[in-house]
């Protein structure tokens, strides 16, 4: 295998130009196998492989840097950069990230994990090394989909400025995780058929000059010598703002991605390389559902399916049940997704109420605002958004949707700890920064049902709603307990004379556990389902603590600003003599890995709750 | 006066257009004239009065919808909607809004105040619009400073896809608050000369025309007319998007602009005006001075001169000063303003280190992402954004900062109640969104002496830091208290056996207050300084509660998330029988008006402080 020869960083300088063909083949059979186990990003992985290889090839590792947007397809970079035998360890505890860290090479010049961060990124290296007289080549590598999000245009207005050398690689693949939506996508495709040009030009130039009045004509060209370049040069936009443009290359051919990357090296400037690849190249069933394939389960090589048969229905599904049945009752109710139709549960609504779905890109903010905007016109919008991702329009949230008491609700999936895409993709903040804006209510529900009665009784308010449920598995305990949600009211799901487990959402499912485990050790435990997180119910708190029970309150949500932050608040005030525990995320990030391990880990599972409990109690 | 004719929204169609001049040139006099008595956004008002007149009369309110970008430019709507008279009351508590309001008037479509927001919300009002099968016209007019802010790329891009009339006026004064930067201004720039194109296509169409083989070309030009478009429509880019455009219009044309409307509402999908104006126009000041007369204090109107001198040097003067010494002393200290040098105080530094100095626009979003790069570079950057812009960068400053636990310093100004500009510039969020994030340092300094001392505290750690002050003077108490700044801790400034005041940055002043009111009372209060929002110093919150003393904690932040609540949570744990007053923002928004009211109204002036002191002491 030529793949062995790479053990280290700047290794594939070694390998001859005939072998390149081969070397790539070798890296895709080595990510399709792998991933096939441990399931992680595929299909940008693939189609990145040569592009990667060619970055490898022309620039020196790790003087030079090279900031990969999203960061999931950053695996051939891994294998180049000496991680190849970690590949076993992807995405699991204490194993390789599936995203770029520094932590694990210096080789990743700057973390990812969130779209459209890689020029500002980049823009800070570049004058970073520029201060320090440093002579190293900066490249950031974003898709076209993460060029829907606004930041990537604050930055590449920015870039636009440099009279130093800065590469910006295009990988443009026609996609989001999804397709791609919007002018941008439009302005990309008037380039891609753009190549027609070079001829046209040709041809123009060699009738003028052969007329008698031509050589007249070719000066007024001349003078309007921008005006015409839009004529010939696709990319003109780039090129107005000052960045030049460079392409478009075929993305799979290595050498001809190094001639242009060499080009851009010795230009004074901001560049952008524009680079077609194809997401899921080399394995036909991601190429057929770059979709499925963007961040897949384990799978069967063979046939592209999925190992594990889907045991149950997810939140994601059930929420995508329940906005059917809402936008067929409620012809005021819409949908908005930012770029993740499959992901949130959408493709379904879009399908059936085409007109009153809307993918607006990877543009949280402009999602929010937009939904603000429907809301004040008179329309119930519906944004689904993933907590980590929904950080980015908190300030829309908070002053375009929350100051005008607008009543836009907001489906947060992925909420609490997602496992495997790690740090990033923890949903871990958002009862916090959710619950300090006025006019906000925050809810979460304890199975399926109430995810479904949760979100009709936020079509019924008039006022900013988020509902906030997990990643996977929706629980299905308590199928009988079905109290009517009433705005600001717990659930009582059992009484108990020793402790009261207030639990939060999914916390619901742990707390069954543990009240389980306290009963064989004779501790009569009761547990209350909290559903609103803002308001709080104020008098369930006050009751709870009553005849000195000891309180412990289970969140997948950070303490600072949290729901236990608030139930402490409460009892300090009305009931000094309280015993409570607060279960919460710790005040640090938690890295990727299996869920159930990073629970036990931070100290969320039900054997860590119960040992906390009975350490309170001193047994 | 032709003014006094115009009492209720469309009043306006009744003027003559022979009578238009003298009408701006009377609304121009009503602004200066209270503008100079109240304060206000003048520039940006005077700039836009012929815009606003023409868009009145090609408009219908309140069915047809105006959405201001940023808003304060609204004040010649405010008075052609039925406003004039509440003019004395701008900008004061209760009175007239220096920003839309929808509850000031229906003819206020949308509240706006952060900056590239309208073109989201104008989408959205178009959709809802459709959806209902109503027939209004939607604007939404965006300034090109605003054009620098990502989340109107994000909205362009979906505009892009309308197939129903939506019209954006692209306002270009070729300004932010200070000059713009970037990309996108050169690109504007260079649509704004084009004007010469038509002459040249007309050349070029009589030439060939008359020319041998003329007609093939013409031919080929016609193969490509998407393309040689671009050779004479200026604003090209945005017709590539899929979105007409038209102009550049003068912005002080009233019937070029009504004109140009009028075409714009026959296009059955979006459409940009590009209105050129002047900012500050016709008061001779304002054009020569346009970033101290974007937002300006009463003013002598002959010279243009403030009517109060500046008693003392306010907090950001403090900055500015203090980031000059630490440039000097490190040239690894960068700073980095999102289009606001002048109002954060970083125009000195910018003149002395113009390499070190970034005006990203208004960015801030890529302003901490950016920040986040240098630091990874290696270099110690200053972000110095206002707290309420601030939230814009949450997800940022969470997930491309602390994550990777970089070494950025945000310097936080206009934190706490900042007044005039009301809801949507409060700065009573930064504590608790920031405390939530692992791996950050939150403070605030007591006094003008702290800002510096902190500053520089900040400067000598690895991680990262911000420092939030508020608008205006700076405390110049405690001038002999400088006690060396050591992580975590506090500052002890008086002992006291009854109460001990704890009080976060510009509550030390307050707090002042209230412990000599209380001496009077015969009621001894201590005072300690808090310094320290995270991490918080737990021995001080211990060592407050000792002999059953009386904790008040004081801050200009909301209770959720903030020091009170985390001080709270340790003396619920560690000292059970505590007795406790939080002292915070209510969980509502606070409105426009003088600071001193507003506090006093919502209850964290020193009166209202010792009134509930009393109130739970029982006297």
């Amino acid at each position: 295998m030529i793949l062995d020869r790479i053990k280290a960083p700047n290794d594939i300088k070694k390998i001859k130009p005939d072998d390149y063909a081969l070397l790539a083949q070798e890296i895709r059979s080595f990510l399709i196998k792998k991933i096939s186990v441990t399931g992680g990003h595929l299909g940008s992985n693939l189609g990145t492989v040569e592009l990667t290889m060619a970055l490898h090839l022309c620039l020196n590792l790790p003087e030079d840097k090279i900031i990969f947007d999203v960061g999931h397809q950053s695996y051939t970079h891994k294998i180049l950069t000496g991680r190849r035998d970690d590949f076993v360890t992807l995405r699991q505890y204490h194993g390789l990230s599936g995203f770029p860290k520094h932590r694990e090479s210096d080789c990743d010049a700057f973390d990812t994990g969130h779209s459209s961060t890689s020029i500002s990124a980049g823009l800070g290296l570049v004058k970073a090394r520029d201060l320090k007289h440093e002579k190293n080549t900066v490249v950031s590598v974003i898709g076209d989909g993460a060029l829907t999000g606004g930041m990537a245009y604050e930055a590449l207005n920015n870039a636009a400025k440099l009279n130093t050398n800065y590469i910006i690689i295009l990988n443009d693949n026609d996609r989001s995780i999804s397709e791609n939506v919007g002018g941008i996508s439009k302005y990309l495709q008037g380039i891609r058929t753009a190549e027609g040009y070079q001829d046209f030009k040709i041809k123009l130039q060699k009738t003028l000059v052969k007329m008698p009045q031509g050589a007249q004509v070719v000066e007024g060209l001349k003078r309007y010598k921008s005006s015409i370049k839009q004529l010939f040069v696709p990319g003109m936009f780039f090129e107005d703002m000052g960045i030049t443009y460079l392409g478009p290359v075929d993305g799979h051919d290595v050498n001809a991605m190094c001639k242009m990357i060499n080009e851009a090296k010795r230009i004074n400037h901001a560049v952008i390389i524009h680079v077609r690849t194809k997401k899921g190249r080399g394995y036909a069933p991601a190429e057929r559902h770059p979709a499925r394939f963007h961040g897949t389960e384990p799978f069967d090589i063979e046939t592209g399916l999925p190992l594990k048969n889907k045991p149950k229905a997810a939140y994601t599904d059930v929420f995508s049940t329940v906005m059917i049945k809402l936008g067929s009752r409620n012809d005021r109710v819409c949908a908005i997704s930012a770029a993740m139709p499959d992901g949130t549960g959408l493709t379904r609504f879009s399908k059936l109420y085409p007109d009153r779905f809307f993918d607006v890109g990877i543009a949280e903010e402009h999602a929010v605002t937009f939904a603000a905007g429907l809301s004040a016109g008179g329309m119930i919008p519906v944004v689904a958004i993933y907590s980590s991702f929904l950080q980015r329009a908190y300030d829309q949230i908070l002053h375009d949707v929350c100051i005008q008491n607008l009543h836009v609700i907001f489906a947060i999936d992925r909420a609490g700890i997602v496992g495997a895409d790690g740090e990033t993709h923890q949903g871990i903040f958002d009862l916090s920064y959710l619950s300090s804006i006025p006019n906000m209510t925050v809810m979460a529900p304890k199975n399926k049902w109430e995810l479904s009665d949760m979100l009709k009784f936020a079509v019924n308010m008039d006022s900013p709603v988020a509902i906030r449920y997990p990643r996977g598995e929706a629980y299905d305990g308590f199928a009988d307990k079905r109290e009517i949600v009433r705005e600001g009211k717990c659930e009582t799901l059992y009484d108990g004379k020793d402790v009261i487990l207030l639990a939060v959402g999914s916390m619901v499912e742990t707390a069954v556990e543990v009240r389980e485990i306290l009963k064989e050790k004779g501790i009569d435990a009761g547990m209350v389902n909290a559903r609103f997180i803002k308001p709080i119910d104020e008098e369930m708190v006050k009751k709870a603590a009553e005849g000195n029970r000891l309180v412990v309150t289970m969140e997948e949500n950070v303490y600072s600003g949290g729901f236990g932050s608030a139930v402490r608040t409460i009892l300090d005030k009305e009931v000094p003599e309280n015993r409570l525990i607060n279960i919460a995320i710790p005040d640090e990030y938690v890295e990727h890995g299996n869920v159930d391990i990073l629970k036990h880990d931070i100290g969320i599972d039900a054997d860590s709750i119960v040992t906390k409990i009975l350490d309170y109690i001193g047994i």
